[in-house]
This record gives C-alpha cells, sequence and structure tokens, in this order.
C-alpha cells in the first residue's frame, strides 16, 4: 500500500477502504507517513468529503493510535458530553452534580481553556484546594461512590488526532466536516464514554457561523457514535451572544451555584436541562426526554443537585462552603460597571470579542504558557433582546487593574444597541439520530 | 502574509495575488514555508485550478527562485522545443540540424532519460567521441558559428520547480495543468528561450491520456509562453504508439540519421516537419508555416540538413563518419525477431509498455543510477493499421543476452492484432495562441 495512491483515490472522489484508512492513521502517528502526505490527504478529504463508513473509520483508527481509558470498573452507563466551545459556558459545572444527583455516573476528564473559550478545570480551581490531580484508583471510586469526579487530561489519548490536528491549524484543512467529527468524537470514545451528549454551538461565537453547517457536524457526528455502539445524541444551540450572564472563571462557579440552586440565567438553565434529559435518557435513568426533564427540575428544587456539588467539591479537596458563602470565591479589586451610550435594545452581544475582551482582563490564555486571574471578568446584565436606558449598565468588570479603558472600548464595539430586535432562540433543533 | 491564509484563499476559489505567489515561491525555496503547506496549496490548487494571470506568475517567480541562462550573446531568435515525453522520441535529434540549416539557433540544454522514456544526450553519445562537457563559451560560440550545440544541464535553474515537481509526485498533485504548465514553462524560460515550440503528446503512452487534457495543457503552455513575452505555439501530437520505429540509443540515431536523408518513418518526419515548421517561423525565419515546410522539406532534399548534422558531431568531438557508414554506431550480440502469432492487422502498440520491454534490454534507466546499454533496442516493422501475416516479423529486438523471453512476453501483450484497425492520426491539433 502507498500513501500517494491513497491521496490520489480520495483525490478522485472514491471510498477509502478501512485498510487504507488504518494505513494511513498508524503511519502518521508513527512518522513513517510525512506530514506533507497527511496534509494533501486532509485537503482532498475537505473537498470530497468521507462517507459514513470512513468517517467511523477514521474515527476508531485515531482512538487505537493510543491508548484508551477503561471505565469499565464504574457501574451504570458512562455519559459524556462535549461542546464545540462557546463564551461563558458554565455547563459543565452545572450538568455533573445535576445528573448525578439522579445516579447518573459523571466521569469526567477535563482539559483547560485557550484563547476565547473557558475551561473547566481553570473554573472548579478557583474554589479553595479543589485539584483534579487525583490517580486513576481515586477516580473510579469516586465516581462509583459518589458518582461524580473530574480528573485532568491523563494518557496519550488519540495521538494521532493531536498530530493530524496540529497539522490541519496551519494548512488550511480545519474546516472539513468529516475531519472535525471524527477529532471530537476520537477523543470522547477514548476517553472511555458509553454515550455521548453533544452540544454543538452555532452563531458569531462559535466555531460554526451557521445553522446548517452546525447541523451537518451534529449528523455526522451522532452518526458516527451510534455507529461504534456508543449512543450519541446532539443540539444544537445558540451561540451568537455568551451563554448566561457570567464570563470568568471564579464569576462562572457562582453562576453554576446559582443555576444548581433554580436561581440561575435563563438561558443557562434550559441549556442545562436541554442537555441533562439527554444525559439521564442515555444513562437509561428515565424512559424519555420529559421525564428526564421533570426528574431534573425536581433535585434543583429540593436541594439534592446541589448537595451533590458539595460533596463533588469536598471529594475533591475544595472547600464546599463556598456553595453557602460565595464570597469566598477569588474577588477582584475593581467593580467597573459599564453604561449604555444610548437607550434602545441590545441587538447583539458579539460572543467571541466579548470572550476575549475578559482574556484582556487576565481571566482567558493567550497561549498555553499563560496563567490567567481567576477572580476577574465580566458580568453582563443585559442579553440580547433586553430593554435599555441610556447610563443603564449593561455589564460590569471585575478587574484588578484600574484602568480598563482598552477592555470597555472592546465591549462598546461589540455590545450593539438598536430600536427593535428579537430574542435569539437558543435551542435550534435536537438530534438525535 | 501568512501561508495558512493563501492556502485557505485558494482552498476557498479566490484568485493569488503575484505577492501572495510570490511569498509562496520564495519561501519554499528558501525552506521558511514546509511541504506540508505546500502540498496542501499544490492540492488545493488541484481542485481550483488557477487562471491565467496566476499561472504566469507561478512560472515567472519559478524562474526567479534560481539561476537564469544568458543567451543574449548569441544572434537571432533563440527558439526551444519541448516535448511532454514518448517513447522513441527521436525528433529533437533531427530537428536540431534541420532548423540550424535554416540558420535558426539551435542552443540546446538537454537531459537524460529515465523510466520509459529517452534523452537526447544518451542518444547523441551513441556517436563515438560525443560530449556535451563544453563551456558556456565555447556553446554560445558554436551556435552562433554554426547554428547548433547541445550542452547538459547546468546551473541551478528553477530550484523552486525542481521541490515542488518531487514534492507533487508524492503527494497525488502531479495531474494538475497550472502546476504542470507552470513547471514546463519555467524550466524553458530559465533556460533562456526566445521562443518555445511545444510538442503536447496524447494517448495511452503520454502522460495526458485524452486530447481534451492535452489541448487544456497546451494551450496553458502557449499562454503563459505569450503572456511573458515568449512567443509560444504548440501541437497535439499522438502517442497511443511509439514515434518511428526505432527505440533504443543507437538504433534511433540512426533513424534520425534516415530522417534527415529523406528516408525516415513517415510518423517521425511529419512530426519534425510540422515541429520544425514552427521553429523557423518564430524564429522568423520564414513568414508563415507553409513558406517554412517547403524550405525544411528543401534542405533535407539538398543534403544541407545532413551536413549541419555532421558538422555538429564533429564541433562535439563525434565522429561524423557515422553518418555515412552507420555500423560504426555501438551494435547488439543479437537480433531476434519477433513474429505475429495470427494474421490480420496491428490495432495497438502500448507506447510505454513497449518503453519498457526496450528498459529491460537496457536500452533505458529504472533508477538515476543505472547505466544504459547504447546498442540495444527495439526496431518496429509494423505500425497502428499495417497488415500483418502470422508467422511476419513485428519487430527486431536488439539484445546483448540471447535469452529474451522476458520482453517478447512484454511485446506480444502488448502489440494487439485485430481484424479491422484503422491508422491513427499523427497531428491532433495546431494551438497557436
Amino acid at each position: 500500500m502507498r500513501m500517494v495512491d491513497i491521496i490520489s483515490k480520495k483525490r478522485d472522489g472514491e471510498e477509502l477502504s478501512t485498510e487504507e484508512i488504518n494505513f494511513f492513521v498508524e503511519g502518521y502517528t508513527k512518522g513513517t507517513i510525512p506530514d506533507y502526505q497527511a496534509s494533501s490527504l486532509a485537503m482532498a478529504i475537505y473537498f470530497r468529503d468521507m462517507n459514513d463508513r470512513e468517517r467511523s473509520d477514521l474515527t476508531m483508527a485515531m482512538v487505537n493510535s493510543g491508548e484508551t481509558i477503561d471505565l469499565s470498573a464504574i457501574d451504570g452507563i458512562k455519559v459524556d458530553k462535549h461542546s464545540t466551545g462557546g463564551v461563558g459556558d458554565t455547563t459543565t459545572l452545572v450538568l455533573a452534580p445535576l445528573v448525578a444527583a439522579l445516579d447518573v455516573p459523571v466521569a469526567k476528564m477535563s482539559g483547560r481553556g485557550l484563547g476565547h473559550t473557558g475551561g473547566t478545570i481553570d473554573k472548579l480551581e478557583s474554589i479553595k484546594g479543589f485539584h483534579v490531580e487525583i490517580t486513576k484508583d481515586q477516580f473510579i471510586q469516586l465516581v462509583n461512590r459518589d458518582k461524580v469526579a473530574v480528573i485532568g487530561q491523563t494518557g496519550n489519548l488519540t495521538p494521532a488526532d493531536k498530530k493530524l490536528y496540529a497539522l490541519r491549524d496551519v494548512t488550511g484543512t480545519v474546516n472539513s466536516i468529516p475531519l472535525i467529527a471524527s477529532s471530537i468524537m476520537s477523543k470522547k470514545i477514548a476517553a472511555g464514554a458509553d454515550a455521548i451528549v453533544l452540544d454543538v454551538k452555532t452563531g458569531a461565537g462559535a466555531f460554526m457561523k451557521t445553522d446548517k453547517d452546525a447541523e451537518n457536524l451534529a449528523h455526522a457526528m451522532v452518526k458516527i457514535g451510534n455507529s461504534v455502539g456508543r449512543n450519541t445524541m446532539a443540539i444544537i444551540s445558540d451561540m451568537s451572544q455568551p451563554l448566561g450572564f457570567a464570563i470568568g472563571n471564579a464569576l462562572e462557579v457562582k453562576e453554576a451555584i446559582d443555576t444548581l440552586k433554580g436561581e440561575g440565567p435563563e438561558d443557562l438553565t434550559e441549556l442545562v436541562l436541554t442537555l441533562g434529559s439527554q444525559m439521564v435518557v442515555l444513562a437509561k435513568k428515565a424512559n424519555n426526554l420529559e421525564e428526564a426533564r421533570k426528574k431534573l427540575v425536581e433535585v434543583i428544587k429540593n436541594g439534592k443537585a446541589l448537595d451533590k456539588f458539595k460533596l463533588f467539591l469536598k471529594n475533591q479537596g475544595g472547600d464546599p462552603s463556598v456553595v453557602d458563602n460565595p464570597e469566598k470565591l477569588p474577588q477582584s479589586k475593581y467593580k467597573i460597571d459599564v453604561p449604555a451610550k444610548e437607550s434602545g435594545f441590545v441587538s447583539n452581544i458579539v460572543a467571541d470579542e466579548i470572550g476575549i475582551a475578559a482574556m484582556l482582563l487576565g481571566a482567558g490564555r493567550a497561549t498555553k504558557e499563560d496563567t490567567i486571574d481567576l477572580s476577574v471578568g465580566l458580568m453582563l446584565h443585559k442579553k440580547v433582546g433586553d430593554k435599555v436606558e441610556k447610563g443603564e449598565s449593561l455589564l460590569t468588570i471585575y478587574s484588578n487593574r484600574e484602568n480598563v479603558e482598552d477592555v470597555k472600548a472592546k465591549i462598546y464595539e461589540n455590545i450593539l444597541i438598536a430600536n427593535y430586535t428579537e430574542k435569539p432562540i437558543l435551542i435550534h433543533k435536537i438530534i438525535i439520530e
């Protein structure tokens, strides 16, 4: 088998066999197939696409390129959730204890944030003492006993995907449905998920700018998951504006606590219930989405979800008293309101730019080496569709520096006010096959 | 400027600017742009093509990536000829002295053969003493005095093309009109040609398998040449079967001598007159193609073309007496006839496979390091469309080994006999703009 023949075959629109896909992924991982052939194949895939069988084969070849996490020692159906990335996306923090309160095992491997999107581990580290450096045995014991634990990324998972993703990033081949779908799914499958819930974001702040692209990606991933024996569902959710009000690590933890109390932002609550219902159904803890939602609302109301969050924090060294005393979370030195310059309706909050504004304060990393300031960020007071009077605060800047003119300028550029606008719809579509 | 943006732009079907093309070619030559970005761009070009301006820019960027040959010290319009490669293609050997006999300056830089196609220098070295190791000054003096000289490939011409061609070969991006056209034209322009005649082969033995592809390539090259100030013409000629009768170095020299005497194979003679007419017109030694052809026929008839060939050989150390005593050329030990197994009409002589049969005898190189046997080869007695009786010789094998069963088997597989067939048309089209 020669790599140049595999490239030419895909270039000519033909279907690659399982053996050919394995030959490529194995050779590329080992380094016997050079980058310049991989990038050429990626570009051919960009133009010619892959059918469902090829996509599943590519996914599994990447799973098999490295270690996989064996979660079989954990009782029940392990459901993982993946978001394609957004701004102020606090869902994991809320979802993990929430579904665990319904005995859905949540064995979460999480990462740190980069660029305008935040990372779950960074957020959790706002809580004094909390750490994800636990052994695999401890991790499994915690999930078996208390249904929820988070561990940092461990092991050499999907090295083929890591290598290919870095290559795609510099060769104009990122934006290809079969390549994105196999990249995401291979990571989830290697991390041991039995079932997967996908939150595919759409809009200005998302990677997929249109509903059509988001749906194509969602369908692709759901098909891959189901064809390789992992029950998979997806929703398409709005990312034209940030989710919830809070952007920043400690601020989002506070918002997660509010949401677990039933006092969270409307959109974050709705998204959590939608995704949570899917997780509960996939874990077979409810027969259908409505029943699942009812149960979730119940554990929020009766405080079980919040109790689970406290237990989760305590189990991993965190101080659970922050839940009742959120002032114990890192606090910024300055709180600076940004008043509206005119009256009207908020018509646009450009999500990725607002994420960058928070990063300018130190809430996020521009490069992997940056350290972050857990206390800083932005707290929106208005969302798209809200009425606003001139002089009323659009948002509060939480900062440890006094001069925030650069952040203010970015905010004014990216929060638009118009005479009339409509509230965006949050859940665009649910995709179950 | 970032290479990834240039790749993405072409991927999205946009036109690359002159600056972007120069940035790529310069960076790739220097090594600041890696192979994996170049191959990804090449694949994007494969799918998205380039317009005429981009093609000319790419050609000139590759010309400017290295040294160029300055032929301005030679009087008159220097016309170069390029063939896209074929089997038994003896045209250069005939054309060089033929047009030089009409005072067209022929300053030829030539290469050696590889694979199933032969090289002009190899063929000329069948003549005792002939060598191409002459200085550039000698080369220019010879052309100025006697209008014809051949020199081996010299200097660091078009390094960008060399690097890109080697990369395309292993990344499935060879077969792209803008990339082929710019590769060929950059080499001709860097070699100092004022005007260029292109012989684009079509059919089984050629790189371009269909007339449509061959015409597209010819038009692309003619447009590039004319747009960068080099008058360029092309013909599309048949390569469904080998050209002429001889395949092999000494055998082709003998055939070239016969053709210069007016006793050559019909197809080779016709091709030489067609290409020669274009060269004479481009060199402004005739006003139109008919007048040029008349003059060429005349110098064949009156012996001036043959005299020029003798002079050319003598000038470069070769023994001119081979022209009158072709038995002085290297002779093989064995001559083995291959009789037809049935009666009928020759319907197919698969050119590239017949070229490989000659290579098996030692007439060509499988790898660059191979040495070749100048005396061996094949001499066809029948061409497509010819009637043949069972037992009649299809061709003679000139060999230095007695057992040629492997060669015979290949020949029987690739010379087909049918009840009826038509002679292929040699000149498919003439393209002058």
